[in-house]
């Protein structure tokens, strides 16, 4: 703090006197990809986030929330894996339709009915990103923030949603409208998760895994192309390609994410996708996937870079096809004019005045565009409408 | 980021990889005081938070939220200053009872109304505590953080509420049980509004200045007790001597604040009147005032440490004689065995594990207790009810 100018002038009133305050926050998460994290055997879940002279032999007391669709095929496992005294497991459903306020809302009562302590309890969340978003929330809001700790069971949720530092909910019809930075004490990826996630929602995933691909990594594009039809097998049977494909995927996530966490640059390549996205998304909230409307802004943003000549069209062809390939969407009914236009207007306020729009140069490398006109993107929907077999940019 | 080991085993599924994701957050906000804030020909609060290059001459666009009483008093001011194209001025009232979630969220929809830019356009914030903890809050969780600017008119929020970083907002009973660390890009104190609050409004604020001398200060306990009488007018007049003293518990505060800004340390001195207040005040969110109940606390953790000889009977006799003295209460019928128990047990959650209750030790200096046991709370509140000629430690 200092105190300028150098000592305040305490006898005249209409001085006008100022500290300056400053401070530096440290942030330090673990990442962990580890398999059977909920065998009995295995501490690991209930030692995060306990400083060692606090960890008992017997089981830990425990808030734990779980995705009701998770409870439903793990509730033997996780029964007795959190049977500490006093441990409670809520049970609930968080998906884009209930992630909002009213969700956090009974989240922090269950915070408070069972009396968490601030520093030392962990509260735990096993579920997808929607889960991840608002158990994170809540964790961050209540008395100002608790730790938690993610462990996610989708595969959005293990490459994306589990492993940053975001949290949030829906506010109406804005996507994570309401929410924070709060990093978790380590976010726990359990590939064996997906061995009973539907295929549609490995293919959710799959898009953000598609997503890193385009934006920074052309070895692990040519891994999804050469492996496109058997990747939800792969990764339902977390075999080692699917392994090789997610590590490689975290790993690229994580470098983006790191020197920027609390998103001062706002020039992010992982915002690739997710420029039209969120208006399309929370359109259709009860049948379009997040990674379903990632992968049609993707198709979207590579259209209008390759009509600019700042991808050949080769490389372009190449990513659409690879999104059809893997079975997502490239176009949909909803990207209207009218709903375009709300996208653009919305991401120039989220994005401090200027659109930013990352779009691909080259297969692993991306540059931003700061003009693109309404009548540039509608153009692009349009290529995307035509048959395949005539070339998405013909 | 470290990848640990060295390179992961990408073809070995049992292998368990984890990364240490690390980086630092700094923060740094001003604290101005500053008379005339109002005045139209004052820049000051129309630049905080906007990079000199985007400085326009015309007024800014600028959402403000107002307190309905400042409102009742200011708002030819207020409608003059704030006469920026596309301006809103939303005027609410926020007291212990409405600052819950529900006010939150009413906030949040004036924001997503009024189309914020996420980082240049900052919300301002003018009104007593109440309303600087709720608009922060709301500003720290709208698009995951917005600048505001808080321009407190309370004295409590000149010299507490509005000086440090914490926002928050009741939930049922639990007394900001909800809220961040969101630094304010400045709190612009302008002492000019105490000339329209209330005599009560005034008092409650000095106890917070009370506080800081108790904990802090021997010079600033002994410039309240030469004016104690005339106090309250010196505030209202924004007298040399009242500026003094202003000027003095700000410094004190923010010294206390800036190392440990996010509370890492839980044993704080300025929690002093901390541990007992938020579960009276909350019973009674109608008619006792959040210094009111602070003072009371005072009391009980002054006879506390007297009773176990910490501090001396004439030091804490003072203390207690200054409460009084300065238009404060010492105790009040809500201090039941019950309600203590309620406060110990709660502030152990929120103090993680331990009770860490700050008592004086002598005029200006603290220590804090781990065993304090609720028949020592009872008897110290007994204490307290004798008639003041009788001594309160007699």
């Amino acid at each position: 703090m200092v105190l300028s100018p150098a000592q305040p002038s305490i006898q005249r009133a209409e001085d006008c006197q100022y500290w300056d305050v400053s401070a530096s926050f440290d942030v330090t998460y673990k990442v962990i990809r580890a398999n059977g994290v909920l065998l009995s055997s295995n501490p690991l879940l209930l030692q995060l986030g306990v400083p060692e002279k606090n960890y008992r032999e017997d089981r830990a007391r425990r808030l734990v929330f779980v995705e009701s669709e998770v409870f439903r095929f793990y509730s033997g496992a996780i029964n007795r894996f959190f049977c500490g005294e006093g441990s409670r497991i809520v049970v609930l459903s968080a998906t884009e339709k209930t992630k909002n306020l009213r969700l956090v809302e009974r989240t922090v009562e269950q915070m408070a009915q069972f009396g968490i302590n601030r520093r030392s309890e962990p509260v735990i969340a096993i579920g997808g990103g929607c889960l991840m978003d608002t158990i994170g929330f809540a964790a961050s809001i209540y008395r100002r923030h608790v730790p938690y700790v993610r462990v996610p069971t989708t595969l959005l949720g293990i490459v994306d949603a589990g492993i940053g530092i975001k949290t949030g909910v829906n506010f109406g019809l804005h996507k994570n409208r309401i929410g924070s930075y709060c990093a978790p004490i380590a976010a726990v990826l359990d590939t064996t998760f997906l061995a009973t996630l539907p295929t549609r929602h490995i293919r959710n995933g799959l898009a953000e895994v598609l997503k890193m691909a385009i934006v920074s990594d052309a070895t692990l594009f040519q891994l999804l192309e050469s492996h496109a039809s058997d990747l939800v097998e792969a990764c339902a049977e977390s075999s080692p390609v699917s392994l090789r494909i997610i590590n490689l995927s975290i790993q690229r996530m994580l470098e983006e994410l790191e020197p920027n966490l609390w998103e001062h640059d706002l020039y992010r390549v992982v915002d690739f996708g997710h420029t039209f996205s969120p208006v399309i998304e929370m359109l259709k909230v009860d049948y379009l996937l997040h990674g379903e409307a990632v992968a049609i802004d993707m198709c979207i943003s590579t259209v209008i870079a390759a009509r600019r000549h700042l991808i050949d069209t080769t490389a372009a062809d190449r990513i659409i096809a690879l999104t059809d390939h893997m079975g997502l969407p490239v176009i949909n009914s909803d990207c209207t004019a009218a709903n375009m236009q709300t996208a653009l207007d919305d991401v120039v306020k989220h994005r401090d005045g200027l659109q930013r729009i990352p779009v691909p140069t080259a297969i692993g490398k991306t540059t931003f565009l700061n003009d693109v006109s309404l009548q540039e993107v509608m153009e692009a929907c349009e290529c995307l409408q035509r048959p395949f077999s005539e070339g998405a940019l013909g």
